[in-house]
């Protein structure tokens, strides 16, 4: 008799995007002539720069001949791809890593919930909260935790408060007792980031009590500090202790493309249960190759374009362009009385709902007032209750016509 | 302390194609002059048809403007390229299904490796053998096994060995106490392809044991008879006891493309620990939510050209052209003495190692003396030792070169 996977039967209702796309069509079912502005999902709007649709042509021309025809792709990546990626995010940054810690991927969601899959069962998880709910839902698929209790908080997995009074970035906690340690900078959802001191105090932490960080940078390309860390390889000691996972879906449009990659150092270990330290390299190479392809040889060459002098500029224009967006948020949100947090160097507007509503009040209150869509705290975590994701990520006009109706509805109440 | 997961430890050496890889490049360090032919990994050759690569060029350009410009992708995959497969993979012969029934993914090969997450662990689990590594290797990882014994069977999965005797296509055990059952036909790697009485018992033994079949079809455009099944769902009461997946990569040249898809029909269930029926459907949903993203909109552009007039037309002309060569080599290799089966429905043909040679052993005298690849039986499982695969994925010239060189140096020994 085939029995199923009663994990499953644990999560809380739907995945927290499609649970929005459901309310977002019954809204346009019953408002078919409402413009509805989406700053929900965080999904690029901008198409791709002129670089990477010249080197898609080339790839596609590539795939269209004899000599140029590929098939199954080298292990981890094209060296076109990881060199770029080594030389641009870690050699110019000072950071030196070896080609084959590199694995090219097609999501930093799908490492960031897979990544879980070589440590074991009984590990101890960590994760800041509000949290992406990949982490926590991937663990609980796998049956690392008892059931949610009634603030949606899943027994076994230990939730660290971000809260506003430590700016959203908790440091780490007194003594251990934990194993592995999602962190995400920028933060997705609240936009906070790390500062090399936060940062260092946590790679400290997890050398001293032998944890493994799981460190999610996927929103790397909006920190406009140069002084602010930008992978955590960049704090000495980390490539004992840290994963990292980075992204193109945000940085150059890439969220319909799927291209990430993931990095895995050779001098990070675990423990197996007869006491011998284990590569974890060793273990996400077989993960892997028996579990992945690699991402299409086109995506890789797009990917690779965004490395070139002219897909660098175009890229970071898109990028600015997304912050001015948060700049027009941030500010015209405050300006009509809300508390606004972050935007400075994500692509996100982290806010706290106006008195008396919980996320998702004001996540139903702002569709039906103003039809702009934007993500319910809530929908990241217990201490997220009381908080409000709008995402950056749309037209100027758009951002623009959002700040004008939310100013209008809510303004005065705020 | 972060633990790893121990049962990655109990995998056998490296997976298959790697360790190919490994003896091959350190073949070619020492020969550098060899002209290798690679007859090993189903790797396809030919470029792109045209039909795809206009299509391709088409969807790049929509990337490039903001109206065309597609971010994430609908759950499942695009309507356009899901009402394709409908209609000419399914309704085409007979069979309906709902649109949300077709899940579009990025390989079979992670379908396969997946779809073990949405059962219980202790799940007692059935392969033919040899078998595809992926089936079994997924469930060692997930801790369904023990270590595998000096043959190279885990403890804990349940083998069924396809042999000369049984035309490589076991039959279904006698009584029950199997769970999941890895079926594939056409058959990597014996070529072996199940007729509609073979798959008929199948089924009828799943729902007589309220089993679930996990059917592999990865390579069912390589079925000339038009009598044989190419969907489980060809047979009546599948739809209640099995999973299906099928793949773009050999019908299309789309092993660096990747794009694939399974199918999990609303009708299929499995039992909840407290003995409720769960949908599968429901929980795949859920797991490639939660776990995946969609395939690259360009990709799927691609894949729906497969199903235009001319791309039916153009890929089927590829498809000829490898079974030419699966033809070729067939009749080459018994002309030199091999005992040689399958190539008529798949692009692999599976021969006998000559008198006393191991898989490994043979593997190794055949790139030596012919300096052509193929894959050794044995990797496959221990009723593989003592085969050999061989790849009808190449162009004609290599195809008959390896027959020639295979033929000089065994021809007289065989």
């Amino acid at each position: 008799m085939a029995q199923i996977n009663d994990h499953y039967l644990k999560l809380e209702a739907g995945y927290l995007f499609p649970e929005i796309g459901r309310r977002v069509r019954a809204f346009q079912e019953a408002h078919p002539d409402a413009a509805v502005i989406r700053l929900g999902i965080g999904d690029v709007t901008l198409p791709l720069v002129p670089a990477i649709v010249s080197a898609l042509h080339e790839a596609v021309d590539d795939m269209a001949t004899a000599d140029g025809f590929k098939g199954y792709g080298p292990d981890r990546g094209y060296p076109f791809l990881v060199d770029a990626i080594l030389e641009h995010d870690f050699r110019a940054r000072g950071v030196e890593l070896a080609a084959d810690e590199v694995f090219v991927s097609d999501g930093s969601k799908q490492d960031s919930g897979n990544i879980q899959e070589i440590f074991a069962l009984a590990s101890r998880v960590l994760v800041t909260d509000p949290v992406y709910p990949v982490y926590v839902d991937t663990n609980v698929m796998a049956g690392r935790t008892g059931r949610a209790d009634g603030a949606g908080r899943y027994e076994g997995i230990h939730y660290l408060a971000a809260t506003e009074a430590n700016g959203f970035v908790p440091d780490p906690p007194e003594g251990g007792g934990v194993d592995l340690v999602y962190l995400c900078s920028p933060n997705n959802p609240t936009g906070s980031v790390m500062t090399r001191e936060q940062l260092g105090r946590w790679v400290a932490w997890a050398r001293e009590h032998d944890a493994v960080i799981l460190f999610d940078a996927a929103y790397d390309a909006f920190i406009s500090d140069p002084e602010l860390p930008r992978s955590i390889y960049e704090i000495s000691g980390a490539e004992e202790c840290a994963i990292e996972m980075r992204s193109f879906s945000k940085r150059a449009g890439f969220t319909g493309m799927r291209c990430a990659y993931t990095i895995v150092p050779k001098a990070a270990t675990g423990t197996s249960a007869s006491g011998e330290r284990v590569s974890l390299h060793q273990l996400w190479s077989r993960r892997q190759a028996t579990k992945f392809n690699e991402v299409p040889y086109i995506v890789q060459r797009a990917a690779a374009a965004i490395y070139s002098p002219e897909g660098r500029k175009q890229t970071a224009e898109q990028i600015a362009h997304y912050m001015e967006n948060a700049r027009i948020l941030r500010e015209g949100l405050s300006a009509a009385g809300f508390t606004v947090f972050a935007g400075l160097h994500a692509p996100y507007i982290w806010l706290r709902t106006p008195e008396g509503l919980s996320s998702w009040q004001f996540f139903d209150a702002l569709l039906e007032k103003t039809h702009v869509v934007g993500t319910p705290g809530s929908g990241f975590g217990p201490s997220g209750e009381g908080y409000f994701r709008i995402s950056a990520f749309n037209s100027r006009e758009n951002a623009e016509e959002a700040v004008s109706r939310i100013q209008g509805a809510f303004g005065a109440e705020s």
